[in-house]
């Protein structure tokens, strides 16, 4: 409808920009007193489009916010479709400019990959390739195998695995893993049951990681989850168990993994995530005893952004409050 | 109960054979009329047991399979735990022997390694191998990607699974595929809707391999399975399909899959059987690309064997048609 820019100029109707770094159904944001206004989030954003009162951000460079916290003087939300938009809290704008995140709409992918790598764990696909590569059978991980060891991680089923972080993803990803025999624990900031899982609050760490097969770490990155797996606690795990980390990589000690790795106290480690990302080639997490890493490839596909987008486009023009404000 | 030895032989009392290839809670299979003894299923039957009516099976040796065909003069009824014993019908024993297979005591743990297989075919957890080992960051597999591009099998979400042979492990792997959101039908002698899913008979295979993002087979070994996954057939499939098999080698023609994945005429396979099981060193498809070798380890660890054998030896006893019979 309102898509030619001319005309919004005319009309002086309210602009959102909307990022071409993914596909998005433009059509299903239609139908809003708005113009509809698409830009290159590593370009600069054309002077008449500067005017803007609601931008989308997806993958945007640093320059690009950087350009858009000075330029875009009538801005007055944010809509990022990332999960934990860093990006634009450190770009410089105005703290007026109200910033919605993309809490959501990565939980089925993250929870897809995080079942993954948890089944990777358990069935020693690593190990499996590293045989193949070099035309060999890994003789000792097919043919007859013992059920359910309790002394290994090689199976969900009956498996119990801990969710450290338990928010949205978590409560995706929780009924795959039941769903294959697994029984879960959740642990949160706050306890609670939370659609039939049993979430334990912090302080009861210390108890339930050494009755852990499969830890999967979910958590955000702020300074309160900074090492939040520490030597101290991954010796409370057993020597069998997985750690799976799709949350931050800040929230692990890298070192004192690495160190749990090579001395073989811990079963191993599954991570998406790092402190330093890419990995730099030097980190130990390469070749560490039974580590898979993985680059940060669990999400990074937004699903379902329009309907993010529209819903909380309609409430901004209506006053009400947004979903996943910061 | 009946354990000792001497009594029986006093008693007169049936024997069962059980193998210690597996842990077997035997406590649970006490209170029949039955003595039960353990064997060793790599070595010759002891002279005090060649009077047994009931032989369980489970990784035994062709030498003792052979051995036991010979001497258990007072066989009726062998269970093998495999789920296609091929041991047992090859050994030679008297065709008035019953043989029962351990059809069902695999069908989740081959139905999660299958999930498994899937997953890793979808995020492409060997090429993430192939790089780590090099200390490499495998960057166009994470950070921002396409959500659900049809040209590529990126996830099982909206992905359409065909599964090609229905049986009970199909039954129990088809919903961990749609609770990912997958679409999945099946392929097999008779059609019909088993459980929710819509199974075709295979004069529809021409129709639904074009409309396949991964074809599952689940085929068992027999002169009728040959091949029949064939070039021909393979050609049938989108560029962008992944085969995932978990059924037995000789289903597919092996030269014909190999040619397609080096031509790139198809999107991958994930193999956990082969015609030749260790599949040779010589093999191409250890090497041809985008093709993931599993050493035959998808089951391997039957579950709730003891209620299989419980359940047919109170039916035995009875006289009643048994479970599983071939």
């Amino acid at each position: 409808m309102f898509r030619n820019t001319q005309f919004s100029k005319i009309t002086g109707i309210m602009k959102l920009l909307y990022p071409t770094s993914l596909k998005l159904d433009v059509a299903s944001l239609e139908g809003f007193s708005v113009s509809l206004h698409s830009y290159d989030v590593k370009g600069t954003i054309p002077e008449d489009l500067t005017d803007a009162e609601v931008l989308v951000t997806w993958g945007n460079n640093a320059d690009n916010l950087k350009d858009a916290a000075k330029r875009l003087k009538n801005l007055r939300w944010i809509q990022s479709l990332a999960a934990g938009p860093n990006d634009v809290l450190s770009a410089g704008f105005s703290s007026s400019v109200i910033v919605t995140t993309g809490s959501g709409l990565h939980d089925r992918t993250v929870a897809e990959h995080t079942l993954g790598l948890l089944l990777a764990a358990a069935r020693r696909f690593d190990e499996m390739r590293d045989y193949q590569v070099q035309s060999k059978w890994a003789q000792h991980l097919g043919g007859p195998q013992p059920d359910r060891p309790t002394d290994r991680f090689t199976t969900l089923r009956d498996a119990n695995v801990l969710i450290w972080g338990y928010g949205n993803i978590a409560k995706t990803l929780a009924p795959h893993l039941t769903g294959l025999g697994a029984t879960v624990r959740g642990l949160a900031r706050s306890a609670g049951v939370r659609e039939g899982t049993e979430v334990y609050s912090e302080d009861k760490l210390s108890e339930l990681l050494p009755q852990t097969d499969a830890l999967v770490m979910i958590l955000p990155g702020s300074e309160s989850t900074k090492n939040a797996l520490n030597a101290e606690r991954l010796k409370l795990l057993p020597k069998h168990a997985w750690v799976v980390n799709v949350g931050r990589g800040t929230s692990i000690d890298e070192d004192a993994l690495a160190d749990a790795l090579e001395k073989g106290e811990i079963g191993g480690a599954a991570l998406d995530v790092f402190v330093k990302e890419p990995l730099p080639a030097e980190s130990r997490l390469y070749k560490a005893k039974n580590c898979i890493v993985s680059p940060h490839a669990a999400g990074g596909r937004p699903q379902d952004a329009e309907a993010l987008i529209a819903y909380n486009l309609r409430r901004f023009l209506a006053g009400q409050e947004l979903k996943n404000v910061i």
